[in-house]
């Protein structure tokens, strides 16, 4: 439990989503990696309504923001790679290690998440427009094609670049579990065992759970948690 | 004019696509990075059909590659920030500087190119499709709303990150492109006039010259230019 009330890292979350969001808030990425790493942060909870102001702080009005008082950013890629300079558990000191690590970040949040991400839309928020079911069978394509390579490169090893954990897996766990999440990973086992390796490490573990305290404390009255 | 047989950093490009890809496959966004930074590189052309082992270089069977013969990476992301980490004419030395510049190409990567490239879509290879014109409201929503907040955030300013031009601004100019070729742009004069100024460095024109040159010289017999 790293959660202190005067460490000097802040991090922005949302005081309160709607149950299919919880879990899946990109502030969960940012918490576990400051738990792999071992670092001390403090949440600034938000309302579903953001001050106008906070647009200064994130453009496009999304959790979650980084502030250690030295550097202030947005983007859970550009975060963890922040918290990963910090920490040879998540980032290798030698170039290609760290590189690689890197490149699975981008291939995780280009490569993959825009293509399940829509496709996920499509059977969820979006599935009461009228185009929704014709559209499937195009973004189910796009969304297999780029899990059946991934699938394939991952192959029997445990993390993606063998044998050791980085903020490339991370990253990656975090992004399959919205194709997890929707019924996407079926033909794939060893992603959705590396899936559960991700999520059985106590780092995530820990995070979650205080992912998840916060919506208990801020549920709203009268709404199914 | 960098390209050198001999240099020791490689990346892989496409020896031929259609026109209407032409200056948008992603290996520009590499020579344009390699040409800011002064940095000497040779060209891989690879044919439509790659060779099955090709895999192994890039799992989603894409361009570019990088190999320097230190490091092997894909997903321009990444490379760009390798180049960027050798070249402060494209990454500053500073925390907050360098960081910032990481997170604008997060935020090209993942907060703007999807939305923007699934609308491009809807409009170009997907437009024959019978659910591509019922869903154009919906897309054209999401990418509008994005484009808008990014407008905001950039306003009058030269760079993202105020008077220097970072690795994030190559990232965002070259995503920018897919907008502006598609007619989404229309109502942010600030991003149009923002691509513009990319796009007249002189690294950026000896980059798109060196990229469209490989396809004149490849250009299949009975194909119109």
């Amino acid at each position: 439990m790293l959660l202190k009330d005067n460490a000097a890292i802040e991090v922005t979350a949302l005081q309160w989503v709607p149950p299919f969001a919880q879990g899946m808030v990109k502030d969960l990425r940012v918490r576990w990696a400051l738990e792999e790493a071992g670092l001390d942060y403090r949440v600034r909870l938000l309302a579903g309504q953001r001050p106008a102001e906070y647009r200064q702080d994130q453009p496009f009005d999304q959790v979650p923001c980084f502030n250690d008082g030295k550097v202030q950013i947005f983007e859970s890629g550009a975060i963890l790679q922040y918290i990963g300079e910090q920490s040879e558990a998540l980032l290798p000191r030698d170039q290609l290690g760290k590189f690689r690590a890197i490149q699975w970040m981008f291939a995780a949040l280009n490569s993959i998440e825009p293509f399940i991400q829509f496709r996920a839309l499509l059977g969820g928020p979006f599935s009461d427009q009228e185009w929704a079911k014709p559209a499937t069978p195009t973004f189910d394509h796009y969304a297999q094609l780029r899990l059946g390579q991934l699938s394939e490169r991952l192959g029997e090893k445990e993390w993606l670049e063998a044998s050791r954990f980085t903020v490339g897996d991370l990253m990656m766990v975090m992004v399959l579990r919205i194709a997890e999440n929707s019924g996407q990973l079926a033909d794939f086992d060893n992603l959705a065992a590396f899936v559960k390796r991700g999520e059985a490490r106590p780092a995530f573990r820990q995070a979650l759970a205080d992912h998840m305290a916060a919506f208990e404390q801020h549920q709203p009255e009268g709404v199914a948690a």
